[in-house]
């Protein structure tokens, strides 16, 4: 509250190592106790998201293990309480895009954690290895935030979940941000019209053609424009490495004080 | 009605072939109208099972692709309306005896579709690739059901779905069942006591040892001993190949009436 | 001989359904002894391709199941024997492009059958799921192929391995030619000294903008013009819907004559 | 030397986060160097392990990512090289099994990391998760070494690779060299004639029956019986913890001091 906060994620890094370490029915009941608590003294106007993870190394259960655990939380949880869907917490293959459309339509979507991933939970750069995914998951977040007349802005908690082992965290939050506003830029180029068209008719070469379509654009350009005119640089990547903002942040706080850009 | 059944089983094997070709939404609204309708002509001393799978080959997304899913249309539907589990019908790695655990939480398990994969829905004789999955499943169900006072027999749809492109399906069939009734005798033996001290004390040492020990049990004669009891045969595969079933049924049916065994 | 063909590819549909079916190492000497005879009655300028996959529905283990097995055969056989890569064959979140990079480097990249999947081998259009993916293998197949001075046109065996369950056939195969000339364009566009600068000096950053700003460039036009130039059509798959090529192919061929389009 | 140590085990946890990042030619080829300078400096009565990883967290690509490649290192540095096999660094669904036995062919399989695993690299108790798993690799094990006459205790490098975050490490080895101790026995009882038998007649059926006939057995007693002529404890658990070999062990060495077990 003292920092002007409006939600609360819960993230339980907890389950089991091995087969018979829990009663997975008692972990679950202890656990929803523990979250009645947190919510009932949630002030009014606060969310509470569930955020779920299918594994973590060294485990063999999860206690929010996937979507449909944290929306039986949720649900029992009350009005207040959402779904948080963090790309890389799935199984291998998991069709992300329906979980997100899905829970939309329940009115339990709560937000994001925006990130990439080619084997696991590896928080790499959102847009970096799977753009395509992140593309159709933009085209489910318009199309069904517009059904449900919702504030694109607003209404989800928008958040970057990466690490940075390898790059300039700043960099790195560049990066996604770049790829994040292009996927949100091409879903808002689908024609809803001819998809809907093509659906009806069960058409899917002309639903393809119709998503390729916006998402073979490049938006390049129009999201600079878009940056210049709220203030912003064209080349946020380039502004960055040339004007030596890492060497300014440094020699400003000192170079043991972690400027972690989260 | 005619046959004397008393469940239905729903298995759709609908989605899509290629993003875009489905509106995720309207085809889970589309597809609980038509459960609706079934269940609306369900006898009162039926149940209806809903099935889900998490993908068919050349499949892009599922109607009813996981557990989660499957609960949403249960609920939705009313009383009589269960999850109905394939133990190839999941993602890679996914902990199917958690999934198991839950459902009977919800009151909501119907039944299951009995078989073993290694790789996807293979429909492989129950207990040939992973054996101490089953019997983990088994010890959930064992759990689970004496928690809500259910009837072990008659509370559950317990079926065996399996193929058979190179075993005699009836061969498949019998070593399908000696696998089953071994995971169920073997979760019969667990010291749910014990286990439960573990468990509370957080020694999963302890938990491991106790549902290995009953894993490790040679139960085999057991088995055979109270299928000798109740009129079967000690050894029902060298039974069944000494005596010849296969050609006296063959004898009597024709060669081209397909005894399937189903 | 006959129809002026110069590769044959040896897909073995075969394995093992259970474990103890099958001796691997015997499986092994005894396929490879059947490829070396079909490699001695090969014409001198022929090349043989030893496709893999990493499983089949109802199967337990490959009798090629990987790359690594069917590098094996190819340097057994002997400098006419390649390996050939399925996109859809392999194990959920293989890197496929390092596999290509390896292959390159052996000598022993035989080709392709280039198609899409979400899940295991499903065959879909090439390009509908994983379009990055498409590209980071032409990536490594631009710069492999140059490092070793081959042809891009001829030194490779470039085939299309889709199945049509929901789309026309030719639409399906337009769409697939498109995406993959597509990848091609964009990896020819890839600027090769600044990637290599990039991975000299450790910037995964700004090998990353290399690759996606070949990747996010629109060359739709680019294409367009290129099939123009060389008298075909602007848009393929526009022009066969409204020239109506399916119904003239039906009229001419009958409606019973499978136009495969294959 | 110094240790009297003759193997020496590679285990490069290397590669790339990013595509792009890396030339994996080029990564091979460095490494490959490496590899053969260490290779040089090997005393002649030593080996070389290289061990493959499918993925690290946070990693897009890694440089030895699996058993192909590992082969490629192991062939390119000479007879002294081999391949180091660790459960849990496979792709999900793999058959390594069939790994094994390959390897086992080509005279390069050097040893084993023992572990199990649910999701990933897990490093669980070996035996705690798929035990019938555990069994068919020594079932290959067993026949792949007799058939090469090969020494079992010798010829290969027998390694416990387990981190123990929940567990005591001493009873987490004792519980993981009984799994593999019941493992090895196990596969010691197949019946090596009749599964042979069963092979060559091509039936599947009685193949499960002679692995499953030896998985079944309750071997405990037996490996009871010969710890204990071997001078060890009849229940080794049971003795650690009622003897308080642990609270004995911090005594003499202090708390501090780290009795990791490994």
């Amino acid at each position: 509250v003292a920092l002007g906060s409006r939600a609360l994620t819960v993230w339980l890094s907890d389950g089991s190592c091995f087969p018979g370490q829990l009663n997975f029915r008692k972990a679950f009941m202890h656990t929803l106790e523990g979250l009645q608590e947190i919510y009932a003294a949630l002030p009014a106007d606060w969310k509470l998201f569930v955020e779920y993870k299918a594994y973590e190394p060294n485990f063999y259960s999860m206690t929010v293990g996937d979507w449909g655990q944290s929306l039986l939380y949720a649900s029992r949880l009350g009005p207040q309480a959402y779904t948080l869907v963090d790309l890389g917490h799935h199984l291998p293959n998991a069709n992300i895009e329906q979980i997100v459309s899905l829970l939309l339509m329940e009115g339990k979507l709560g937000g994001f954690h925006f990130n990439d991933s080619k084997y696991g939970d590896d928080d790499l750069t959102a847009g970096s290895v799977k753009p395509y995914q992140l593309f159709l998951i933009f085209n489910e977040l318009v199309e069904g935030m517009d059904a449900r007349g919702m504030d694109h802005a607003d209404d989800l908690g928008w958040m970057i979940d990466a690490s940075h082992n390898v790059k300039d965290p700043l960099e790195d939050l560049l990066q996604s941000v770049e790829a994040i506003m292009l996927a949100y830029a091409q879903a808002l180029c689908v024609d809803r019209r001819a998809l809907a068209d093509a659906q009806a008719a069960n058409d899917p070469v002309a639903a393809q053609e119709v998503l390729q379509d916006a998402f073979r654009r490049d938006l390049r350009p129009l999201l600079a424009e878009a940056r210049l005119r709220s203030g912003g640089a064209l080349q946020p990547l380039q502004y960055f490495r040339e004007a030596g903002v890492r060497a300014a942040l440094i020699a400003e706080r000192g170079r043991n004080t972690q400027a972690t850009g989260l």
